[in-house]
């Protein structure tokens, strides 16, 4: 009994020696990312010297040039690059958006930009009258009287009332994602799409769209929000008004391009990969500064974080940063495939690609084991203000890693307020960062990334 | 027995009931917050028509009026003015700071300003040496010696490894509060203060200073992080530097101003009252956005939440645009004084001055039973993200009621990564605030007053 008593003794002290060793590891980690943090001045240079950066872009082959510097600079054992072929969508000259009046009031210039991935509208430009939709379902009410030969102006707004400001877009963007398909359908020439955002200005939100080959392609562009409330009042006094559209966009042929992959191999457990990143590739709109230069950088400072305070992994853990998440998500399906191919032992893998705001928590894809397991960490956390651990999630371009192997893949979530203010427009930039909320979300990451490889998950 | 276990149930049953009712209540004020919100609007107003408005000024008096008019507009039962005798400093002409250096480099200029309640230099200004001390307890290790005659540059940073900022805002401040009289005792004939921020930039942050009347009064400005940075390292090179320094401001006779309280009446227990309240006053080189405009527009959309609700509090609830919390306090002050005469029963009071970012939870200063039921309310935030109840706080206007009249006090905590960004300087504008997390803070007092209003505190 007493023998037990001492084991046991033994085993508790050695708990909370460890959980009081865990503390300081992550307080270190987060006094060298707030005191050392090379995230900013990264993010300074990827959203200045190199910006926008589309996949097939020559910006974006300077940023894969740029983040492999980068990564070893971070002191990263090996980088390397993994080839995709991606889609090279390009915006062409600044897009033309008018409201033809049919009275005395002559031309109003609408600010417009083309949704990523629509066709052109003839050299001549598009002119028809507008019909308003609000969002997808609307469509079925108008029906094709009321649509065929115009441009279908979808106008569904973000609700507001969501406190998690994603779950408000994820509801809203099916419009900018389908709305040119599916009022194609009904006859339709082109989709004019309110822009998901809650913020109300003058920027219009680009972002994927798609087509579907069986149906007429239209062309397709985004709004302003403050655009699209004055357009919606303007057509309640004037119904014959008609929007002129001039967009010279393309899909060129695919390109060649590259995740950029740093690692710190692993000691003990060098077969056994925690992942953790973000997106290279950006809108050529902005700078990709929040969408998604934050997650790049902050995924390359953890390399940095561990080299600099000399923590060994068990595991190896590999900065990735993804190409093509924005229009095509080839460089997540390439990354998942190449760890398929070479039977890779996936631990987990992380995501930053909700902005570079004041991190909240993590949101996760997971077993309810793993689940309980992150749940448990939460105290250790609690004094950098990071509470939420409840919350499914995932990311995009680890998606494919959890949904063909299983693996369990976790996001960082960032308050995400202000978000939709800067995503997809030219002023998501650099200024738009704040230092510490983007140093923080790189020290939250690398202590969960240093939890998982010290107690698995 | 039975009937036992019917009371019981029945008693459960109520016990759920009431908290679905609650969160339903609580759902209500966060949809009208986000939907109706009048906050974003009226701190326009504050911030672009009126500006800076430091106690004492004519926009102080504008202030006064417009918040009047303001909580009226709101909705509230009655809006009423309590008069207090506040400071009347002015900054007068742009003050003029350079660095002349002994050597060929000439005159540098440096941007400055002068610190709340400094003395002016003389007319044609002040030139003298500069010694560096880090912080306050530096001048002993300086000595007389090196101080006599000179101007101290107080250069102690705020510690970027704290994660809250108040906590670093709080020693780092010190400076600039007890700088001037600190460095009178060994001879200074002036003193330069590093602004306190975390950021790093060109923006001087004002802010009160104090003086000792049994010690000589030296002028007190303040130089940016960026100019700090400068100054720091060329002195490296140049020991025989002088800093010129011109400064006219004055300290007039004090004027009359007014806290503005706007009530709405309490149904069973009118006498009861609870107070939510920010203050109005706001330095004149800004517009006063983050500090305080936010906290005064919040606790106004309380009211017009109230109303646009229907609900009717059995306590009465006052909101408090308090004057002249930055240079004096003596609006909260005179709110003490006059609950004291009349003898009121507060309930709780609630401060929001800690800028209009998303909000993280409330700190409170109030005794251990009523913080176990401030945690038990922990459930009803949750789902609007905001999860801290633990720390302890409160406000500067409602510290007297705390701690003269024991009532307890909570503070909103927003986070606090930007808020010293803007603090105290010329770029703490209305463009700095956005509108969702101001709103957001709005809904979180309403929703915790609520409940103190339902359940006591």
């Amino acid at each position: 009994m007493k023998k037990n008593i001492i084991t046991l003794s033994i085993i508790i002290t050695g708990i909370i020696a460890n959980a009081q060793s865990d503390s300081a590891t992550i307080r270190k980690i987060y006094t060298d990312a707030l005191t050392n943090g090379k995230s900013y001045s990264n993010l300074e240079y990827l959203c200045k010297k190199i910006g926008g950066r589309l996949a097939g872009s020559p910006q974006a082959q300077k940023a894969v040039d740029w983040a492999f510097k980068a990564m070893k600079e971070a002191g990263a054992d090996t980088v390397y690059l993994q080839e995709c072929m991606v889609p090279h969508w390009v915006r062409g000259e600044k897009e033309i958006g008018k409201v033809i009046t049919s009275n005395s009031k002559g031309v109003k210039p609408v600010n417009i930009c083309a949704l990523g991935g629509s066709i052109a509208t003839p050299a001549e430009g598009l002119t028809a009258g507008i019909v308003e939709a609000k969002g997808i379902a609307d469509l079925k009410r108008l029906g094709k009287e009321n649509i065929e030969g115009k441009i279908v102006f979808f106008n569904d707004p973000m609700d507001p009332t969501l406190i998690r400001t994603f779950g408000a877009y994820g509801k809203a963007v099916m419009q900018r994602w389908a709305g040119a398909k599916e009022a194609a359908k009904y006859g339709a020439v082109g989709v004019i799409v309110r822009s998901a955002t809650l913020a109300q200005d003058d920027n219009p939100h680009t972002g994927v769209m798609s087509y579907n080959d069986s149906i007429t392609k239209i062309p397709a562009c985004a709004i302003s929000t403050n655009g699209a409330n004055w357009l919606s009042t303007y057509l309640l006094t004037d119904k014959d008004a008609k929007f002129y559209l001039k967009m010279n966009c393309q899909t060129l042929a695919e390109e060649k391009s590259y995740n950029v992959v740093g690692e710190i191999y692993g000691t003990s457990k060098k077969d056994e990969i925690i992942t953790v990143g973000g997106h290279l590739d950006a809108w050529d709109n902005g700078e990709g500064a929040h969408d998604d230069g934050a997650g790049i950088v902050q995924s390359i400072d953890i390399i940095r974080i561990y080299k600099s305070l000399g923590i060994k992994p068990k595991c190896t853990i590999r900065a990735v940063a993804f190409m093509n998440e924005e229009n095509g998500g080839r460089g997540g399906k390439k990354y998942m495939e190449l760890a398929k191919l070479k039977n890779e032992k996936h631990i987990a893998a992380i995501e930053s690609d909700a902005g570079g705001f004041s991190p909240r928590g993590f949101s996760s894809t997971m077993n309810d084991k793993q689940k309980e397991k992150l749940l448990s960490w939460k105290k250790y956390f609690e004094p950098y203000e990071v509470y939420d651990f409840t919350h499914n999630g995932g990311g995009a371009d680890i998606e494919p890693l959890n949904e063909e192997l299983g693996v369990p893949m976790l996001e960082l979530i960032p308050d995400s307020q202000r978000y939709f203010d800067y995503h997809h427009t030219a002023i998501d930039t650099f200024e738009a960062v704040n230092k510490r909320e983007l140093e923080l979300g790189s020290a939250a990451m690398a202590a969960l990334i240093y939890l998982i490889d010290t107690y698995g998950l």
